[in-house]
């Protein structure tokens, strides 16, 4: 298969970017469909970016004081039912496990999310304020009944993490909530090259349960938003409801207060649908499960097999992700095999530039291609993927820029919603909301924290009472 | 609550074995039980036992090749029905996942082990010699209906890491199975402490659906074994019944020779029934979650708190696994919370010690106590943990020794297997197996590769074919 014909076989983004998504979660063998419709396979390459996000998270909630646990995979429906807007959310989406002799006894949920075991637990083992905080958090998947699948964004299993924290003050808690919501924030930022909105969700699109939530929201290439991460306060409601208590320095038992936040694989789909291009993905060199591939040009020359065995040693030992590719494919099919996986750098070896003590360096996101001297690949490899990861999230940045609008009428609203980003508009409330809901299926992304941008709402014609960032969103 | 109480809230394993391990599993806040009967929740404390596992063989995995992925926690019905053998091990034991809809389609099942995910997806990806092989591991909870729940080691739903990999020839899958058994063993070695026996099973103890599977096993201190790993080669079976096939280099096309390998938080359980004591649990240095706990004596004095600041930053900085108990507790109730946990290291900083330069190292397992000066602590660090490894596994090994008989009539195996230990036997086959199994409910542990002690087997009075060693297992 040469170089065109791999390439051809995903859909421009333009023409369909629906389809280029698809097309390019498969080629790029980042997932594949289970059997079982809605639920899907990791393959390694798609893993290993999750893997990547693991590792900075877990180490940042560690460094945090967070500790990780595992609670069961089911829920007694009893349980599940005790805090009731909870059981609302999350209801017409539950599965349940069963066995064929039924000796189950209570109906058992597969947990969608894990609140309400972290609280029993919570209830079970705080008695003192010397117990407190706790701040324990999981990886594990989750199942909602959901009824499309899209790759990484949608579907019946996901994995994820969920951090539960309980607390002796609100403001304590208040503090974890944005704490953590400002790791997730880092986490485009250090990591992924996604310049997040962070803000608080509006009442009608809060979580189940919760007195506030805040999210991080991302805006995709073609124009629609993905909630890419949240982060709740709960207050006492959970705490009463589950009877988690303690007796404080004063004597007096008082209840705790309590977080939960939470992001998923839905990040990949993020780092594809943000950095991605016509011709694959484009993967930020901190998250790439691959930073560097190595490709010997006429590898049957034994110099050049000679200094790509040394370069890829010394690369390794530096500490880089870099991969050898010595199999019997051309130059050509392998140079668009990984332009289309997104590898960040490819060193090509060939006979004639190393004749001259030189390699060609090629970054993906880009193309640039620049010839360095064999021996100071080591040496200028840190700013290579610095700046490319600079580059992404500029050029990410930029687009949001590009793409956010202000709208002082309903028309204009209507209008902009068709060409896609985010649009500002001050309304009135709920009412509001469910109105654009119906008519553009655009929904509110954050509460801005900025000023007015008109003193009536357009939709409802009330007073104007919150400046949101719309968009429509994924 | 003084040090006598603490530790007499556990109970003496001479006089309840099991009863210790359960008090143990609770009172040292390793797990607790769920509300969903037979499913557990691991606690920071025993789930961190878990991650230092999991990061040593995952390190293990990849750097010989294999790569992470993560499949589906549901197989459909007539996926799993493919396999005959492996349908009949494992049917007993499943448990389903419905919704209330019932819009699930087919039956689906909750993976017990996701050997047939593997094989579908393999049927899908792999078409050349090309390719071969592909090593997968996965890092997930399986679900088995278990009547009985023991902490860690029998219950409902548990963690563990499943590894599949497919290969050319039948020489390299047999290499896998066994470098991977070898991975296990040397998991005890390093981490646990833990000496393991390891060999083939007998055709009645293997898995579902291999050719040959192979343990690890342990002995416990109550002289019963704990298989803590397997490793399977299957050969082509599962290659045929899922037409696993590709390409080869002669054209001609092939089945794949295939393996699997698992190890299961059974490994925490181990850890605990080989080294705990009558005061609580007793961690190999390597493997316990806090490594180095520094009580400060008279901590209201500020130079005990500046000592005991700058030993745990340094330590820390050190990289060790430290922690600084300045609550308001009282040292001797720290003391025994700290043995009841099974810290491996004791560091008391107190003014009098101070005085003379020194603090007082005490080590777990022999309760051995040390002046050491306080700027040699850095210093003295790895050895004093080596030493403790060492001790810890030389300990269980002479335990291993002390406890492995041989029989010559089975009247003597009839008498030792009450006593507890590992029993070597020569047997004719699983007629044998079948009667020890009713009359004494011991059973194979694995097959030695040793010559036989009898050549009549001394319980069907048939000639000997093979020499087992036995035991009653959890």
């Amino acid at each position: 298969m040469d170089n065109k014909k791999l390439v051809e076989t995903i859909t421009a983004r333009d023409v369909d970017f629906a389809q280029w998504y698809t097309d390019l979660c498969l080629k790029a063998e980042l997932m594949d469909y289970s059997d079982a419709k809605g639920f899907i396979i990791y393959r390694p390459y798609g893993y290993a970016i999750w893997e990547n996000i693991q590792k900075y998270l877990d180490n940042r909630f560690k460094e945090t004081g967070h500790e990780n646990v595992y609670m069961p995979m089911v829920i007694t429906e009893s349980l599940f039912q005790k805090e009731k807007d909870h059981v609302d959310g999350f209801a017409p989406e539950t599965a349940f496990m069963t066995t064929s002799s039924g000796d189950e006894g209570e109906r058992l949920i597969i947990r969608p999310t894990s609140e309400v075991l972290f609280c029993q637990h919570y209830a079970k083992i705080v008695s003192s304020y010397r117990d407190l905080p706790k701040k324990y958090n999981q990886w594990c998947s989750v199942v909602r009944w959901e009824k499309t699948t899209r790759p990484f964004l949608r579907g019946k299993e996901f994995l994820w993490q969920e951090g539960h924290t309980i607390h002796q003050t609100e403001a304590e808690a208040r503090t974890e909530t944005l704490d953590m919501l400002s790791v997730y924030n880092q986490l485009g930022k250090d990591l992924l090259a996604i310049p997040f909105v962070t803000g608080r969700k509006t009442e009608k699109e809060k979580f189940a349960g919760a007195v506030e939530t805040y999210a991080i929201e991302a805006l995709m290439h073609d124009g629609k938003a993905l909630q890419s991460g949240t982060s709740h306060y709960f207050g006492s409601g959970f705490a009463e409801a589950f009877d988690i208590k303690y007796q404080d320095k004063d004597n007096l038992v008082k209840h705790v207060f309590q977080t939960s936040w939470g992001v998923s694989t839905r990040l990949i789909g993020a780092v594809i649908m943000v950095h991605g291009d016509d011709e694959g993905l484009v993967l930020p060199p901190y998250v790439a499960p691959t930073q560097i591939v190595i490709i010997p040009i006429q590898s049957q020359k034994p110099e050049v097999m000679a200094a790509s065995n040394e370069l890829y040693n010394s690369l390794k030992e530096a500490g880089y992700r870099v991969k050898l590719d010595d199999s019997n494919r051309t130059p050509g099919w392998k140079f668009a095999e990984y332009e289309m996986k997104g590898v960040p750098v490819r060193i090509e070896v060939g006979p004639r530039d190393l004749a001259n003590g030189v390699v060609t360096i090629t970054t993906r996101h880009n193309r640039a291609k620049s010839l360095v001297s064999k021996d100071d690949v080591i040496k200028t490899m840190p700013n290579i993927l610095k700046t490319m990861h600079d580059d992404l999230y500029e050029k990410a940045l930029k687009h949001v820029t590009a793409n956010t609008f202000t709208a002082l009428t309903y028309d204009a609203f209507k209008t902009q919603i068709e060409q896609g980003g985010y649009i500002k508009m001050s309304i009135s409330g709920e009412e509001a909301e469910l109105i654009i809901k119906a008519d553009v299926q655009a929904t509110a992304r954050v509460i801005l924290d900025e000023p007015l941008v008109t003193d009536i709402c357009p939709v409802t014609g009330k007073k104007a009472t919150q400046t949101i960032l719309f968009a429509r969103a994924y």
